[in-house]
């Protein structure tokens, strides 16, 4: 039975589950359009370059692309796509620009409370595929107020590989059973719960925009599940107090 | 010539710069003296706690020990110190709590105000030699505010090896001229320029207690001497307006 007195640091993934990625990416997008008088289906494009990003990852966890940073996956992914929305004119700096808006992402309107109050009951800090500096100029931006942060080059390996659960376990000093994995990815889930770690699911039903078909509920035997992350301190922090 | 404006982030050495480890381990000893009815030199007993620090380290630096963290070497170190301290009869539990004393640290009384001036205009974390989970639980216990958090098994490298100046630059996504390494040690110091980074020097003349006799001054070209971290931001935030 799942006991939150035991539980000492909670490991969320970030982009999806935290942060909103595709509102504010198309945002910056659109911003970008206006100052340069370029017109596009933003939507579209951001739709593209995520959907490039699961693909390419898979390469590097496969050993058929050595270790590539999230960043660099984001950077040449986006490369790739600019001749399709007539943006190959773009130089060099630009694309380093627009790479650079997965640093700037709007939290979900319930993240920095739902965080701030667990942060006052657990050690909370990321644990995404985003690159270690993505992910501290993230919490910068976002005010997320991590106590810690990790990012897959540390442990040169992407979730959902052993690897990143329980190096992140041990780096932390704590047995996987004492550290819950929070996503709006059951993938992400199914893979920590097998290495011992706790689940949490929160549902993003939008974070693939209005016709997102997956991940709308959980699917599996997970610890929790709870609304958004407002409702997992609460629930968390009574299952504490009731023990 | 230095200029703060091109530095981006800034790493701490955390024990004796940031933290008064002597001051602090000497209360909790009393403490834990006094309610178990146990009398000792603490003052002693912790200055040799300290002294078995480098040659355990060096151990592990030059290869004759496996890689073994702090709190495990400081764990060993104390074990072979109790008999002489009369305290053989402590548990492995107690033994396990003695060690913990240096997750609870005290900050120099400058050191929260500086570095929370510094955090506006700077990413700030420590590069120490402690391990991630006794950096995450000071972190938490001393309210330092760091944006990111570093442990030496991180890198599985003691300072002053490079591999932890060097990789910390490359997680961060910096190049070395880009990070000011900030230490009360010239050791440190000197490593850190000799990879690239800038350095910030920060007295700390009563580390050691009141007898100390070594880094009372800077003893190298360092680019900031600074009379504690509100001085340092003073100084680094006027030299980012002024260029």
């Amino acid at each position: 039975m799942f006991r939150a007195n035991e539980v000492k640091a909670l490991l969320f993934d970030t982009f999806g589950t935290v942060v909103d990625w595709r509102s504010s990416l198309i945002e910056a997008f659109s911003q970008f359009g206006q100052s340069h008088q370029l017109a596009g289906d933003w939507s579209q494009l951001v739709d593209q370059w995520r959907a490039a990003y699961w693909p390419s990852m898979d390469k590097v966890r496969k050993g058929k692309l050595a270790w590539t940073t999230l960043d660099q996956l984001h950077r040449a992914a986006l490369v790739k796509l600019l001749p399709a929305f007539k943006l190959e004119q773009l130089s060099a700096d630009q694309i380093d620009d627009l790479t650079a808006f997965w640093h700037r992402l709007k939290p979900w309107p319930d993240a920095r409370l739902g965080l701030a109050l667990l942060k006052k009951h657990f050690l909370i800090g990321p644990l995404s595929n985003g690159n270690f500096s993505l992910m501290v100029e993230l919490n910068k931006f976002a005010d997320l107020g991590w106590d810690f942060i990790f990012g897959s080059d540390i442990f040169r390996h992407y979730k959902p590989d052993a690897e990143t659960y329980l190096e992140a376990c041990s780096l932390l000093g704590l047995r996987p059973a004492q550290v819950v994995m929070v996503a709006a990815h059951n993938y992400d889930l199914h893979a920590a719960r097998s290495f011992g770690l706790h689940t949490a699911f929160i549902p993003r039903p939008t974070e693939y925009g209005p016709s997102q078909t997956k991940d709308l509920r959980p699917e599996g035997p997970w610890d929790i599940v709870a609304a958004d992350l407002e409702d997992l301190a609460t629930r968390l922090i009574e299952n504490c107090s009731t023990k």
